[in-house]
């Protein structure tokens, strides 16, 4: 386990095999990168829809999806993600037996977040009124039996899409899409402090230092075994 | 071809036939359907992104899509629609050896649309920034290629949403989503007249009724012989 001076340290070195461009795209990413609002995935299956969550997500700036497999595995589609995932952290839910949708809660209740549990036939509160003033976590449930019981039970509030048509209901990855970009503008136009801490920001860029270069786990090593004293 | 008077009759004679409830429905979704907005898919080839663009258009209460085929055809996927089409006009341009994208601007603007086409690489206007108190247009491009020189040189703006993250381009059907719930709410919470007229209203409920109901063709025939006078 590394220490964060040999992460500084070893973040210091990696730098020289990045390009200047690519090292300013990172810099310019992580002042942009919050953990401020998160999303849920509870039982998606098609991989194609969660895959265009997360690719939207990592364009919005977030930078944690939960992943609840209870009944479904869920599987990433490459084509769709992009590579968003590469620079997202994704937790698994998946303990056999147990109710992971409640671990889920548990963890993000630590965390501070409140939970919405979107719900196209709840008698929800409306996306719009969603409050932007503290950390939130937007759950998306099952494509064919919706979001589940316990998350609907458990959840601070359900929340629907304002719907004007016959259509009943929108394509996973558009109500996502929906949803944060109701929530999104408002909390960046805010003056809350959404950012990373500067010790987040360290770990985040040596990660990502790490994911851009070739054999970090080599070039790791060699350093710091010429650098024992770091 | 039938006159008003003619389509009004029929509309009564079906209604028995639609239950209180579905007519009920259809009354709600006509009164808050608008032509005010539009959007454009320019040669869109994978069928689950069009698909998915028009039930996300459904569901916000549009009328018309407008499908550009200069090199791609386009399918629909009905599993993704939901029978979202069904309820839509959708008008498609692909005639051969011509410029399909150039007949459809000049179709849009002699109803007066201002034309939107979205880039993410554009130097253009972010999707916040465009004016909604005028009929617009949203154009979608080609899931490879992006949007089309053509579109690009002759919309009025090129537009983008704005992006956070590593991934510079967002999937189809969730730029349309965005772009929409951008400016529909806004739209709707003005005090612009962006409802059908009374024609409008009594032509689509007469259509309406007509895809609710069984074997309208031999309803329609058996009305009007038995009632030459209407």
């Amino acid at each position: 386990m590394l220490n964060n001076d040999q992460k500084v340290a070893l973040t210091s070195y990696f730098a020289q095999f990045i390009s200047q461009p690519r090292r300013d795209t990172i810099e310019k990413v992580l002042a942009l990168r919050t953990k401020f609002v998160t999303v849920i995935l509870e039982d998606i299956f098609q991989s194609q829809n969660g895959s265009a969550v997360i690719r939207t997500c990592e364009c919005m700036g977030l930078h944690q999806i939960h992943i609840i497999e209870n009944k479904s595995y869920y599987d990433l589609n490459t084509k769709v993600l992009k590579g968003a995932n590469k620079w997202m952290n994704l937790t698994k839910y998946s303990a056999k037996g147990q109710n992971n949708t409640e671990l889920c809660f548990k963890q993000l209740r630590e965390a501070g977040y409140k939970i919405f549990a979107t719900d196209p036939n709840a008698d929800g509160i409306s996306i719009d009124e969603v409050p932007t003033d503290q950390r939130l976590a937007i759950l998306l449930g099952n494509e064919l039996s919706g979001t589940s019981e316990y998350a609907l039970a458990h959840a601070d509030a359900t929340v629907k899409i304002p719907m004007y048509g016959f259509t009943e209901s929108l394509n996973i990855s558009v109500s996502a899409a929906i949803c944060l970009h109701t929530v999104m503008p408002k909390i960046r136009r805010s003056n809350l402090h959404i950012g990373f801490s500067e010790e987040e920001i360290q770990q985040t860029r040596y990660e990502w230092y790490r994911k851009a270069i070739r054999k970090p786990d080599i070039l790791e090593r060699e350093f710091l075994s010429n650098n024992q004293t770091v």
